[in-house]
């Protein structure tokens, strides 16, 4: 196995053992980032040279017994809404033209702390503000969509040209990508992670998180980056946890495939011991229009001046969003704040009879680049933006934790993602059971094929 | 001395050595209410028979050595949006006409279970909505407003018409009427005090609190409203605290007599040991803006649908700002969020260096029952709400805890109240200083006078 293909957690042992240097797995990692950058457009640029500085006083202080853990020169992406002192913050917008930032963000310094080298800032949709990423390609079809926002990290981590990213989740930004890519994502509690000096897109909806080849690389990501250090026990066994099935929303307009590969994997869930109890999930009407009723406002809040010197600056698409942003009256966002407080209580309602709720990440696998919509069996016409959203956002709105694992493929080859949702500050547990699921199979933790 | 004038620790005292029953204290308040309501009009109503039964009960748990601690036994009122099982809560509106509560709100099952006996509810602004209280007149000057929108309550306990009483302050509503009718009110930390079952002004800026006669008297009052149970130490040594004496906003537009109370207060309690410190308020610009940003459209998505259906029911003054409500953008709504939350950072930046601020309460004294404005040695005309509202509404927009302690009265022999500003959750410290200050004066706890 070449080491651009290692797992986080292989590369930490490998490097641990002294078989694999932190420069060999940089110099690795790169070589593959260019070898397939010109097909899937992962980074906006790729600082090979930083890279190569940062790998090699890695291994000077591995090899002066100086460790800082298990993240101690492994290479990683971080989305480009993430500050790092002294590089440019694109959010991949013309509106951050000569922008530099002139401080780390906390969680670029909590990597950098755990000795995690930097390749470069990867892709995303305009300011976080879509769920395609159209400067990407999706690591396993380039004739697909690579989903966003977060589209270039988990483009990155499939590919082999990163070992890890961060990425951000304000409807499903993290987790959609993730599983159209074929790798794991966590959007992690609200509030777990501090955001200061990560773009915002729509601060109560926004979360910072992992994108990573495994459940068990997400667990070693999430310690170093909310501090606390150690990773989380798992044993494989879930005998006593109980899994919640929804009998509501997260399997309507699903595609048959998708269903049946969620289905299969709930199952696995149950021959390692856990209880499958149905849930129902509760105020699902309220879903799309708190999702927007917040953003939507939030969004146009945040970008309030720029809209207003340099509006022609922004993608029409993200314009238009911000520009109707304006118009949104304060009972309405008041009314989604209200809405979001009664979902949230009903979720905790409903989670006090189950630990996590398994469910389809997002009802459809990576659209074609130039698919627009999606047509349902029940014949409704939805947009590829909408269905990607609609299972993701619950979590976005509720605060809980959401972790994506990859099940299985389509009839097309293109991979599936099971969405656990725990409770809030129930890291532990989501994690528990992704990485209890991916014990069983053969395929964890393997990159996508080489792109078409 | 008779009962009702007595302050709740002296008549808590008196019941604890069976020199008092809370049968006598009881009938002595419902006396005065009866002798001064005529002209006060303190009270929605007031309810005799029932705390008659509850003073009897009180007094047979006390003979049975069942002692609930000091508010057992002790006659209170309840701010009319104070639900109370079986009893309407009519937030003085004819909207709430028919209303009954269902169930107690938390703080009248935990003063129930502290043993306080209910006279009956106080007459408040219409739903809270402003800054007088247009049933009731001020303790001391039937001419003069009783302040708002916790006057009922504050002319109950200046008056001896209650013993203490429960307010709410979402821009000062506890601490304009206590400062106006000289007693104390306490606004404790935001979201210290369960709000459940007590209707909403405005909930990001609304508290819950008492009005007491004493800071002593507040302390308690809290202990029991908190859950705590006790109340705090205090042997009015101020040595080693650092009292912050505003150098802007606080005394700008103040009556001459007000400052000169207010300095004079500052300079005895640094004769008991406290370090006066100048302090500057940041961001006084925002006060106004964001104190009608938050509350104007919070305002309107409390009635959004009474608004709709019985707008003729509102009093015009509350229509006109509910309706106003319906105008207001999400932008403006987050800007005033936004701006808060420097507020709050900024506050708690210069609260590192004081532990208290001590300010006005209010920039005048009651104004007549027929003074709509106020003009300044500026040149400059103010509404008299405007006015009561401009130095109590920080502590509403920040959280902070401000108590308000009568500290003398004007040359119209009004009252005056000073402020006492904490840092979020240290009541112990404003109760601290509200008491030792209150030591030094012979009439601290006095009723008013008999009001002409």
């Amino acid at each position: 196995m070449r080491p651009f293909e290692l797992t986080l957690a292989d590369a930490a042992a490998a490097i641990r053992a002294k078989d694999l240097s932190p420069v060999e797995l940089t110099d690795s990692v790169l070589a593959r980032a260019e070898e397939v950058e010109g097909r899937l457009h992962a980074f906006v640029g790729v600082l090979a040279e930083r890279a190569r500085a940062d790998a090699a006083r890695a291994a000077q202080e591995i090899a002066a017994g100086r460790s800082r853990g298990p993240l101690h020169g492994i290479p990683m992406g971080l989305k480009d809404l993430v500050d790092v002192k002294g590089l440019p913050t694109t959010a991949s917008s013309a509106v951050r033209e000569g922008h530099v930032a002139d401080a780390d963000s906390t969680v670029a310094t909590r990597l950098a702390d755990a000795g995690a080298v930097l390749l470069g800032k990867t892709h995303t949709h305009e300011f976080a503000y879509g769920l395609t990423t159209p400067q990407s390609r999706n690591a396993w079809d380039t004739g697909r969509v690579a989903g966003g926002s977060s589209g270039g990290s988990a483009v990155a981590v499939a590919a082999g040209a990163a070992t890890f990213a961060l990425g951000t989740d304000t409807g499903g930004s993290i987790r959609v990508p993730a599983s159209l890519n074929g790798v794991v994502g966590l959007k992690p509690t609200y509030g777990l992670i501090p955001r200061d000096g990560v773009t915002s897109l729509s601060w109560s909806l926004d979360h910072v998180g992992p994108l990573t080849r495994t459940a068990r690389d997400a667990d070693l990501v999430l310690a170093a980056l909310t501090g606390r250090g150690a990773p989380y026990d798992s044993d494989g066994d879930l005998t006593g946890l109980r899994v919640g099935v929804p009998r509501t929303h997260y399997f309507d307009r699903v595609a048959p495939d998708v269903e049946a590969a969620v289905q299969e994997a709930t199952e696995r869930l149950r021959d390692l011991g856990a209880a499958l109890v149905d849930v129902e999930i509760p105020l699902t009407r309220y879903i799309q229009a708190v999702q927007w009723g917040l953003m939507i406002p939030e969004a146009t809040a945040y970008h309030e001046r720029t809209l207003r010197t340099t509006p022609e600056l922004y993608a029409p698409d993200v314009r238009a969003l911000l520009e109707a942003g304006e118009l949104v009256l304060a009972g309405d966002y008041l009314r989604a704040q209200r809405a979001r407080t009664l979902m949230r209580r009903a979720w905790a309602r409903m989670m006090e009879g189950v630990d996590v709720v398994a469910a389809p990440t997002v009802p459809l696998t990576a659209a074609r680049v130039d698919q627009h919509s999606v047509q349902w069996a029940d014949g409704s016409v939805e947009s590829v933006s909408d269905s990607y959203v609609r299972l993701s956002s619950p979590a976005n709105i509720t605060g809980a934790p959401a972790l994506t694992v990859p099940v299985g493929q389509d009839g097309a080859g293109l991979p599936i993602g099971m969405q656990l949702i725990g409770r809030p500050l129930e890291e532990r547990t989501v994690l528990r059971v992704g990485r209890a699921y991916e014990e069983t199979r053969t395929d964890a933790g393997r990159l996508a094929p080489d792109p078409r």
